[in-house]
This record gives C-alpha cells, sequence and structure tokens, in this order.
C-alpha cells in the first residue's frame, strides 16, 4: 500500500507557511506501515493540482490532499479532485446541514459562500470527524482513493487519525499490527540519551522485534519513541511492553510519563495522592505559562492547583508578594517567593521560577540561569540550573524543568 | 523565469525532519521575482530522484536540488543528476583539494569516503561558497540549469544566498521585485472577510497589480496577505501601499496590526502613549495565557503590564481578589474582577475575562461564551461574547477578544 500526500496552497511556496502537515502524515504513515515515496507542494492553481494529484494517484494507491477546503475563491481543491475522477460537483445537502450546525453552536449565522464547502465531488463521502467548518472528504477512484482534508493542523490529524489511517489499513488488508509508545524524559540532552541507549539500539539492529527513536519536542519534554510490529494487538503489545522495562531500567527516573500524559499532569496527580494544593509565583520569564500549563489540564488540575500570581516588576513583586525585590535573580528570593504564593493562596506547596533572559543583564549569570524555588509548609529552597537557548525556549524549559523538581521533590528524591 | 525545489532525503518523508528549507529557498525565489509552481520532496532512491529532477528541468528553467550530497552511501544526489545531464561522474581535484583543505582548518585529517563529494558530474562547477565540507554545484543542462545545496539549512542558506539567487536573476535577465504585507485583523471570521473583500478581489483578478490571500492564525488573528509584484522595490511598495489604504477602507477597525505586529504589541504601545499601567485577572479559562502573552513582548511591556492573578476556583478568587464567587461566569463578576486586580496593582487598567467551555456547565450558555470585563479609575463594566471552538481555542480566542475589547475602548469606541 503506497499513499502520496499533496499539500496544496500558494502560501507554502512562497514560504508564508512551512508545511509541517506533509511531515506529520508521513510519520504517520511510516507508523501504520504505509509506504510513502513522495511528497507535493502545489500552489492554488487548478490546472496544476489536478495534474499533481493525477500523477500521484497514478503512481500511488492513495492520495491525501492537504489544503485547499476553504470556503474562500482560492480554495479549489474539490473542483481539481471532481476533474481527475471525472465528474461533476455536486451539492451534498447532508454535508451543507453540517456546515450550518457548525455555525449555529457557535451562534454565528453560516455566511452564504461556506455553501461552497458542500460541493463535493459526485461519489465522495464527508469524512465523520469535522472539528471546524470544513468537511474532509474520501474520494473513490475505482480501486483507489483520494482523501481531502483541510489545512488546519488540528482538523486535518483529527481526520487522518479517526479515518483515514484506519481506511488505509484495512484496504491493504493488513493483519500485523504497528504500534508504537512514547516515554517522555526530562533531564538529559538528546545526545545524553542517545548515548545511553546507543548499547541497547545495537542489539535491536542486530534483528530486534522493536525499534527506538528520539524526538525533542520543547516543553513537553524528549521522547523516546518504541515501535514494534506484531501478528496481533496482544502480540504487539507484549513486545512493546517488554521494550520498556529493559528503557526505564536504562533511563530511571528522567521518565516522567508515557505517550500523552504531560509533565503537569503527572505532578498535579502526585499532588492529588498526598492531597496537597499548588499555587505558583511566576515573573515576566515564565510570565504565567506555568499556570496556564497546569489550567489547561483542568480534570487534573482541579481541586490541587489553586492560581497563581505573574508580578512583571519589583514594585509589583513587593506590592502582590510581599517580597523585598534584589537587583537580580537569586535563590533567596525565589525561595521566598515560593513561600509568598503559598501562603497567599493557602496551598500546601508553593512553586517559583525566576530566570536570567537575554531581557536580563545580571552579572556572572548568563541566559538560562534559572531558580527553582519550592515551599512546603516546613522548608523553603531554591535550586539554580542552566538552561540552553534563546528567551522562548528558556521559557519553555523553565517550566518543565520547574515542574520536574517539585516531581522529584514529591518523590523524595 | 520558472525555478522548482526537489528536496531529497528519506527522513523528510518518514517526517523525522521537517523540510524547512524548501519553504525558506520559496520565500527567497519570491523575493527575488521568481516564479516558483512546485517542491517536491523524494526519498534517497537513485530512480525516483532522477525523475522527479527530469520532470522538475522539464516544466521550469532551473531545478534547486536540496540534500543528499554527503559522503555517505546514502548520498546519492551526485549520481542522479549526473544521470539526468546524461554524462558521468568525474573527480574535481579542485573540490577535493577544498575539502581536503576544511578537514585541515578544523584540525582534523580527511576520511576516505569524503573523496566521493568530489566526484561530480561532467560539466558541473563548484558553489563558490562553501561553509562545510559538502560542495555545492551547478550543472548547465542547455539553456537551463540544475543547482545542488547541502540540506544543512546554514551550508544551503550560504550558497543560495551568496550564488544561486544573483545567478537566477542574471540568467532571467529580470528586476521584478515581488513583496507581501499582511494585515492582521480581529473580528470578522474568515469567510466573513473573503466576503467583504470579494468584489475587490474580483477587480484584482481582472488585472489588478496585487493579490490577495486570507490566513486564520489563531491567537495571531486572521491575516489578510497583499502581495505586488514590480518592477522595482519602489514601485512594489507603492503598489502595496495604495492596496493597503484600499483594503483598510474597506475592513476599518477590525484591522489591528501589520506584519509582526501582534494584538499584545499594539495594545501595549497603546497603553504606553496614555501612560497607562495594566493587571490582568484570569481564571482557568485563559489560566495566565494573557500575562504570559504580554510578558512575551517584554520590550513592550515594560512599565506597562504590572503582572497578573490566576485564579482557579472560587475560594481562590474571594482569597486573592476579594470577589464574591457567583455560581457561573457573569458580566458583574467579570468587571468586579477587572476591577480589583486593577486596585490590587496599582493600575490604571484593569482586564478579566471569564469563560464557558466544556469544563463549565453552565445553564443557558454555551461553550465559547466569554465576559470581557474592563475596570479604568471612573468605570468598571463587562461584555458578552461568543467564541467559537473547543477548549484551546476558546482560550487563545478569548485572549485576543479580550486584548481587542481593550484596543477598541482605548480608541475611544
Amino acid at each position: 500500500m503506497r499513499c502520496e500526500v499533496v499539500a496544496i496552497g500558494t502560501e507554502l511556496l512562497l514560504g508564508q507557511i512551512t508545511d509541517t502537515n506533509s511531515s506529520w502524515i508521513g510519520e504517520q504513515l511510516a507508523q501504520a506501515g504505509i509506504d510513502s515515496h513522495y511528497q507535493v507542494k502545489v500552489g492554488d492553481n487548478l490546472e496544476r493540482i489536478v495534474e499533481c494529484i493525477g500523477r500521484a494517484l497514478s503512481r500511488n494507491d492513495a492520495v491525501i490532499c492537504c489544503g485547499g477546503l476553504g470556503p474562500t475563491q482560492d480554495d479549489i481543491t474539490r473542483e481539481a479532485i471532481a476533474e481527475v475522477m471525472g465528474v461533476k460537483l455536486v451539492r451534498d445537502d447532508e454535508i451543507g446541514e453540517r456546515i450550518r450546525r457548525m455555525f449555529e453552536s457557535r451562534g454565528r449565522t453560516m455566511p452564504a459562500n461556506n455553501l461552497r464547502q458542500a460541493e463535493v465531488p459526485a461519489g465522495a463521502s464527508p469524512i465523520a470527524q469535522m472539528p471546524g467548518t470544513a468537511p474532509g472528504l474520501v474520494c473513490p477512484v475505482g480501486d483507489k482513493v483520494i482523501y481531502a482534508v483541510p489545512g488546519v493542523p488540528s482538523e486535518m490529524r483529527e481526520m487522518v487519525l479517526g479515518t483515514i489511517l484506519p481506511d488505509l489499513q484495512r484496504r491493504a488488508g493488513m493483519t500485523a499490527v504497528i504500534k508504537s509508545r512514547t516515554l517522555r524524559t526530562w533531564g538529559h540532552s538528546e545526545s545524553g540519551l542517545a548515548e545511553m541507549l546507543a548499547p541497547r539500539m545495537d542489539e535491536l539492529d542486530q534483528g530486534g522485534k522493536a525499534t527506538l527513536a528520539f524526538l525533542a519536542s520543547g516543553i513537553e519534554g524528549i521522547k523516546v519513541r518504541i515501535t514494534a510490529k506484531g501478528e496481533s494487538e496482544a502480540a504487539t503489545n507484549a513486545i512493546i511492553a517488554e521494550e520498556e522495562k529493559i528503557i526505564r531500567s536504562i533511563l530511571g527516573h528522567c521518565v516522567f510519563g508515557v505517550d500523552e500524559e504531560t509533565m503537569e499532569t503527572v505532578v498535579l496527580d502526585r499532588l492529588k495522592e498526598n492531597g496537597w494544593t499548588l499555587a505558583v509565583a511566576e515573573t515576566d520569564a515564565t510570565g504565567g505559562l506555568i499556570s496556564m500549563r497546569l489550567c489547561a489540564k483542568y480534570r487534573h488540575a482541579a481541586g490541587v492547583f489553586l492560581g497563581g500570581v505573574v508580578v512583571n516588576d519589583h514594585e509589583s513583586q513587593q506590592r502582590i508578594l510581599g517580597v523585598k525585590p534584589a537587583p537580580f535573580p537569586n535563590p533567596a528570593t525565589t525561595a521566598e517567593l515560593a513561600e509568598a504564593v503559598r501562603r497567599k493562596f493557602g496551598a500546601e506547596v508553593g512553586l517559583a521560577t525566576t530566570a536570567v533572559d537575554d531581557s536580563v543583564r545580571a552579572p556572572g549569570m548568563r541566559p538560562g540561569t534559572v531558580f527553582i524555588g519550592l515551599a512546603f509548609a516546613d522548608d523553603a529552597r531554591a535550586e539554580r540550573i542552566q538552561l540552553p537557548g534563546d528567551r522562548e525556549r528558556i521559557r519553555e524549559f523553565s517550566v518543565i524543568s520547574g515542574l520536574n523538581v517539585l516531581r522529584h521533590r514529591l518523590s523524595g528524591r
């Protein structure tokens, strides 16, 4: 089974948007055991889109068209697919109704031109998932198939995972089950992890049942992905479980979560087990990102994360948290901030971060010098870490590092 | 003059690396006034690389091959180009010498297999710039040309800027300049904007000097991009300036910024002009994202954005801001929050948002019902808006919508 991705949009050719969709789809196809030999980008030009889709269809079993499904005049993917299929566009009342309901659910009336999105190639059927107003399409062409998904990444991903990959595997008559499991780590660099795992990877290269891959993912940590292919779901799961045991024994405590677990959910769940609550104090270095990440996991945060304070200048720090300003970030002040916010919210645990980034000039401290303060009823202290990168990466790494310090403390490490 | 980019490397198809090189090259070509109708990604397979380069050459005046110039066995771009040119690979002693010197200059001796990089298609000449050990190539084919550059972005960029763009422009004998300007808007849906601008787009389609494109960019707003092609930089700028005037007259106040301006920088700068400071109160719906976005623009935030408070539950709201909890989000409580945080920080302006998302069940309110509170010394009130989308989009849209309400108030609207 071979599948080609055709990304559609002049903005992709002009470099105004980087085409990350094709890369993501390529990764999903590979993990699903589906070959992909080419990826093509083409602009909003009917003739050229038709040419690209036609060629892709001629040299593959399936084509995924990404983008050009919107309501505007330069969204012509539907027309192009119809021409490749040699059929007319027909109004699909079910799709039109779904779009209308989508707008109603948002308290808006549907602009007339959105009905263009209900004009689909004869024989096409809508993809069940429809998180936005752009419907995805499944367009059978003989024993081959053309899929169309919107260019909005979140919408595209939901459709690919929910409909396209299962459909491709069904068409491929695949019996083998390919699955992967991601271990999330924090505390070692990517190259550090690679060194630790090199011997195991060599073993696997000599005919192991699983493969390993690294993925540095910013605030999500550095991921180690285990992929396995087995005769059945049970067999595949067994291979992955066995490999996970081996990898965990090598990496130890730097593994904080699995798959969709984040540092926030892990820490919040650990706090909940202890029946403890948390409050956070931030400066402009993280600026509210810790609070935001914790709030985002509201099912985990409810009753655990009480809230936080962001102070963007010395006067506000003094005024809101009553902590005497120091000229530069330092451990003592950071510990005070953690204790102050803990008392203010009446929480069991207070967390505070201060950092030196390129907006701060501090003698003897490089950008990326970060202090992480933790306050408990009987103890408040701060530790210093050094992070790499520009202001944005320092901010993201400060968040996951701060929560990671808390995670270790909660585990008595 | 038309040029196509062919990105070479199996890791690109597998999504292990996102192909940012093609986007960057596409942007450079556009700015240099060179058309680009397709971009292709292909794996490390000789037959398929030859096919892609051959097709690209047949439908363009020039082809830029990116990647596959290293010393290892799967670096076969040189072989593929030779096959397309119908020539043999020949050892280029000058290139061999440059590679040797490159290694010497780094205090290393050249591994033998690096000499593979000195095997080039007969008739090819090296690109002068050579920041790494991989030489770039200029390969004339009749009156057309194939360029080869390494996949390492920094090396690729130096060669494209130093040799390829000037060579393309010389070959094109043209001086046209293409430029874009992006107007950022908030307040209308993408399709709503499309309807407002449809008449103007029709005019432009009938032989205008500029083109328009839409781009929904989440928290960055919905962008309207004006692109123009002129005989000179000045001519192009004039076309864009004239078109911008027309578009602004159609869209009016929903245009909040241009190009890299964000809603945050615009609001912060407006506040600074008035000599006013700002404090923000957030609940779990935005959870600190407003503060974070404001802090992130620290050059604009300094002395203007004092800080914020995030309250994740009723008790914390009462305790930290002294605002009596209400069972559900509502205008009165939201206005109180804005006033409370304004006083707490001693700011001239207080902003607060509360929202109904899928974590809240509020009678008669759909997810996406958001209240935006604004407090000034003499006046505190809140307005209600309805936003689309899931929890994450509601959060992002709440942030830009809240700041947008403040923007309008600061403009006396």
